[in-house]
Parts: structure tokens; C-alpha cells; sequence
């Protein structure tokens, strides 16, 4: 097994946290746990799914450093982000009596960790947490940055906060035993990465794409510490998302649209913003002359990832999907702005997309594979 | 009619705002909102006993700035402090389609205060928001500071946030009706201040007091300009509570424990601080050596506001009143810690107090009067 371990810091003054990426890390979560000085008293938030496999070791682990963990399952999947499942939370740390100086472990993925980390965020007005990433989508993208929070019916993440994790760690060997699906779904994420800010890494992927499929150790090892990297950078400079920071969305308007429509369940994220990234990409050339071979390069990468590019929308599926749009975040005086690419590599934010450029682009050409309709 | 303003700023770097104190200062809601840069769109959320008084005049304030309120009310009392509210709040946000840039106005109590600040800390992880506080206990402490949140059945505001307003307007008229017991009970918090920090206050209280319970306008307007001074200081010296903070929860380890125990209802919050505050008193004379002379003005005070000073319990219920003062968010290491006081003016936070003389200072002297259980 590689023993390699890389390390990230999340610059963000006195709430700059360490990204560790490696094999094997799991069995080091109460070591990492008790430099950060907090109190003994503990719980990991996991799922159906991931706390049978990784639940056990996190609890001995913390255990062993002295820790006292309260386990806290909910359900799998993405209804599992809403505020009955805060509330479930709320109940079982007050029962435990967690403290002020208490921490939460969110064990899991992208779902877990917004949900655990909004319950830290709200919790006796904000108490620690560190992030355990099980997804390849939550290693790259999720689990840091600290942006958590759930959905109302009416949208995705539509509560939330801001609240920085104190430590993330992603262990790559958790990675071995994700669905087929779910590790493709990540793909997405970290396919936009070099899209939007690293041109040598989309290359990169156009070439090691085949090894990473695989989940070949040493190239995830490379590829996710470069992925936080430029996660930890673009967070650095602008935490909150007044600015530099809304590039991470690239894709996410269409996309989060698309998961809402569809009564989160039917797309996993990564899918759903593999289509958006394609919409955004074709948006780009048409608005910004995003030249069409980075198009077609683009489109290609996806689906080599076995990710879908494209939507079937029958005319009232595509009218709720505009609606959706206008409730998303990103909304401004009633205006949905986009993040658009310039060309590979490059991203820019708070771009006005006129309504009949995005009829254009939700049209399934006639080329199109036919895909299931939302 | 009085028209002296008197402006207090709490100074927290770009987080700095101001708070208005004055009489028919309502009217102007909308103009002092204009210059905060936000966007068109906003709420007003209120509750069921304010909402018919001056929800229209605030609405219209806002309306003839240009601004397009969207009108939440709120069941009254304590019981509105809840998950299920807050749920409802953000319903009727994403329907009225509120974006980064609207802001919520909070119209009314403490109540109202701290459920309206929840949901705009949370509501697209943080928009603006404006406290309108309609009662005195709202205008001299609830309103500043940005502490928001909501109770869980376990504990009073066990769930919550910082986030600060951007404006305080406290309409002195706004106190001509309110009820008279509600009215005293904010009277807890004003004592409060002068017990704490300002001797002088509390000595101007001993002298003043018939003409403040008279709502005197000039006294108020002294009185409420003075306790906004001083909790903006303490508040600008530590936001989040790492220390000097501590002290404006004198009285309220044991006044959150009343409520609690009592199903949040039959006490005001001021009725129970101030039992607390009394309680607080004599372990500050048991451990610290608050001359005993200074716990009877203490308890005089209080008493000549009409306020409850001590609390009759069986063992059981006293049992449950310590098992729910170690759910309190100050319990440290399981031990719980009080704010005391070293003589009128001064207090210290972080003080351990032995059980036994928990036990001591809440039985009720043979010459205290009846008061019912809880």
C-alpha cells in the first residue's frame, strides 16, 4: 500500500486548517483530533452507507486518543440534506450533552459533510468539526472550503453558512470501495477544476483519465492533492464568495436546476453538473467565443468519465428548469448570472445569459444520445 | 413629542453599525435602510401581538423607499423561538424569492429578534438583516450583539449563530403600549447592566426607577442610549463571547434553567434573569464576598421593579433545574461556570460554584413571599 501522504493548508487566518490526503489516514483521525485541542466529547455524523464500512475505525480511532463519540446515522443520499435531519441531530448531541468545546466528525460524503458541518455551524451558535471525506466528489470539492448547509423543497442549499472545518482528511483507501457510479460522479468535479482554473491539469486528465477510472493510487494521489490545491487557493482569497470564488459554480446554475426538477435523486450532483458544465461550455462560446474545438474537447472529457452531457427536456420541463434557475443563490436583481469560461483553464463569473442563448443550448442537438427525460 | 436621537455605534471592523435611538424613529425605517446598500426585496417578520400595531407603518416606511417587503408573522411568545418557524420562514423566502443581497427587518421583541436574525444568518448562508426591537428588553439587550437563534425542548437557544445586524432602530414610542409586565421584565436586563459594569447606572436606577416604570420619555431615553453604550462595548471587545462577553449572562444559568423546567411560558425571560440575577447575588456574597448590604440593594432593586426575586421548588424540581443548567452552553468539562459578581459594577466570569451552594441559594428563605412553583 503507498504511504505517501500529501498536505494542503487552507489559508484563511486564524481559521487556516490542513488538507492531509493519503492512504491509511483513517486509523489517524483521533491523533489529528487531539492537536486541535478540543474537548473529549465528540460524534460523527455518517450514513447508512458509509458508516458500516468506516464507522467503526473513526469511533476506535477517536476513542483511542481519549475521545468520547456519540454515532449518529442518517440516512443515505440527498434527502438526507434537510432540516428534519438537523433537528434529529440537535436532539441526539443535546442528549449527549455536547459542549461548546465538543466536535462533530463528518464521516461520509458531500451530503454528510454539508449536513454535519451546518449542524457544527448552528449547533450551541458554532462548535468545531473535522471532515472525513469517503467520495472522491466530497475529497476534491465538498469537505473544504467550509460551506455547508442543506435544501428546502424549493431549492439546493438554499440554507446554510459558512463555517470552516478545523481539519480535513481524505483517505484514499476509502475510495476503493465507492460504487462505480458514485467515484464517476466526482469526476465532475474534478474535471471542472481544470476547466476553470488549470489548464495543464485538463490536459493531464485528457491523458491519465484511464488510470484515475481505475482509481490507480499514485495518480488520485497527484490528482486530488491538486484539485484541493487549487480549491485551498481560490477559498484563500476569497471566503466568502464575493468574487473569485463563484468560478467553483461553474456548471452549478443548470446543474442545481436539474437536480431540483428532478426531486434530487434521480442525477447524482456530479452528473447533474457534468450537463450544466456542458451547457456552461456551449454558453461560452456563443457569449464569450469560447473557441467550439475546446467545446468538442470538453464535451469529450465528460464523456470519457462516463459522465451524461446532455438533457431530453420536454418544453414545460425546460420552463420549471428556468424557474428553478431564478431561485438559485447566484440570483442578482432578478437576473440569473453564469459562470462562463473564456477558454480552458479560465473562468469568469457574474456572466448575464440572455434567456433564448439558454433555450439554445438546453436543446438536445439532434446528434444528441437520447437520455432520459427529468 | 421628544425628538432628541441619540446614535450609538458598535464598532466591529466592516461588521460596524449603528443604533438608533429615539422617538418616531419607525417612519424613517425605509430611509435608514436605503443607505445600506441592499437589494429591492425584503421581509419584515413580526409576530401576531406586534405585527397588527406597527407592521403597516414599517411596511409602508419601507415601501416609500422603494423597497418591496414581504410581510411574516409569527406565532407570539417564547414557543416561536423553534425549528418549525424557522422552517416556515424560509418557505415563504424562497416563494417571495429573496436573494443574496435582500435583507430581513426583525419587528419586534426579543422573540422575534433572535428567530428573524436565525433565518437571516442561515437563509442562502447569510443575508442582511435590521432590528426594529419594539420592547425595552429587545431594545437594551436582545437586539445588539447578533447573537440569533432558536430553543431546542432540551434548552433555550441551543441552536443559533453571530451574525450581526446592520442597523438598530429602537422607537421609544413603540414602548408606549406595551404591556405593563413585559415592560418590567425588560426592566431585569436594564438593572442588569448597571449590577455588571456601571455602578453609577445602577445608583441612577435606584433614584430613577419610578419614573422609568412611568416610561418617563427623557429617563428611557437616557437609560435605553446608556445600556446600548454599554453592551456595544462589550460587545465590540469580544464578538463572540471568548471571554468578557461572559458577563452579560449574569442571572441567566439559572434564569435559562427556569424557563426551561417551566416549558418556556410561564416566566417572561426578564422575570426569570431576574430570579437568577438574585440567585447570582448571594453566591457572589458565598464565594466572592459581595458585601451583603449590596445583595440587599440588589434584591431591592429588582423587587421595586415588581420583579420575582426568588423561586419556590420542590427537591424534584430543583433536581431538574440543575440537570438543565448542565445542558446550558456555558457548561465547560461538564462543570457548570457563572458569571458572579465582586461588588455592584464588576463582574467575573468563569466561576465554578459547588453544588452545595447552588443548593443554598435557590431554597427560599422562611421570609421570602410565596410564589408558585414552576
Amino acid at each position: 500500500m503507498l504511504r505517501v501522504m500529501r498536505v494542503v493548508k487552507v489559508s484563511l487566518g486564524e481559521r487556516s486548517y490542513s488538507i492531509l490526503i493519503g492512504n491509511g489516514l483513517l486509523s489517524g483521525l483521533g491523533g489529528g483530533c487531539d492537536k486541535l485541542q478540543l474537548g473529549r466529547r465528540c460524534a460523527i455524523i455518517s450514513d447508512r452507507n458509509v458508516a458500516p464500512r468506516f464507522g467503526k475505525a473513526a469511533a476506535q480511532s477517536l476513542a483511542k486518543a481519549g475521545f468520547e463519540p456519540l454515532s449518529i446515522t442518517v440516512r443515505a443520499g440527498e434527502a438526507a440534506k434537510a432540516l428534519d435531519t438537523v433537528q434529529s441531530c440537535y436532539n441526539q448531541l443535546a442528549k449527549h450533552r455536547l459542549e461548546r468545546k465538543s466536535f462533530i466528525v463528518a464521516l461520509g460524503g458531500g451530503v454528510v459533510g454539508d449536513l454535519a458541518g451546518f449542524v457544527a455551524a448552528t449547533y450551541l451558535r458554532g462548535i468545531a468539526f473535522v471532515q472525513v471525506p469517503t467520495t472522491l466528489l466530497a475529497q476534491v470539492d465538498s469537505s473544504v472550503g467550509g460551506k455547508v448547509g442543506v435544501n428546502l423543497k424549493q431549492g439546493k442549499n438554499l440554507v446554510g453558512a459558512f463555517h470552516q472545518p478545523r481539519l480535513v482528511l481524505c483517505d484514499l483507501d476509502t475510495l476503493r470501495t465507492l460504487p462505480e457510479r458514485e467515484y464517476r460522479a466526482g469526476m465532475a468535479e474534478v474535471i471542472k477544476y481544470g476547466l476553470i482554473y488549470d489548464a495543464s491539469l485538463f490536459e493531464e486528465l485528457e491523458r491519465a483519465l484511464p488510470g484515475l477510472l481505475r482509481r490507480d493510487a499514485a495518480t488520485l494521489l497527484e490528482v486530488v492533492a491538486r484539485c484541493c490545491e487549487i480549491k485551498a487557493e481560490i477559498v484563500s482569497k476569497d471566503e466568502t464568495e464575493s468574487g473569485l470564488r463563484s468560478i467553483l459554480n461553474f456548471g452549478h446554475t443548470v446543474g442545481h436546476a436539474i437536480e431540483a426538477i428532478s426531486g434530487y435523486g434521480k442525477y447524482l450532483h456530479g452528473e447533474a453538473i457534468a450537463i450544466g458544465q456542458v451547457a456552461a461550455a456551449k454558453l461560452s462560446a456563443a457569449l464569450l467565443g469560447l473557441p467550439s474545438e475546446q467545446v468538442t474537447r470538453i464535451e469529450g472529457l465528460f464523456s470519457k468519465a462516463n459522465l451524461p452531457t446532455r438533457i431530453r427536456l420536454t418544453s414545460a420541463q425546460k420552463t420549471r428548469l428556468v424557474a428553478s434557475m431564478q431561485l438559485d443563490k447566484k440570483v442578482s436583481a432578478g437576473e440569473i448570472t453564469f459562470v462562463l469560461a473564456t477558454r480552458i483553464g479560465q473562468a469568469v463569473w457574474g456572466q448575464k445569459v440572455p434567456r433564448k442563448f439558454l433555450d439554445g443550448v438546453l436543446a438536445p442537438s439532434p446528434a444528441a444520445p437520447r437520455r432520459s427525460a427529468v
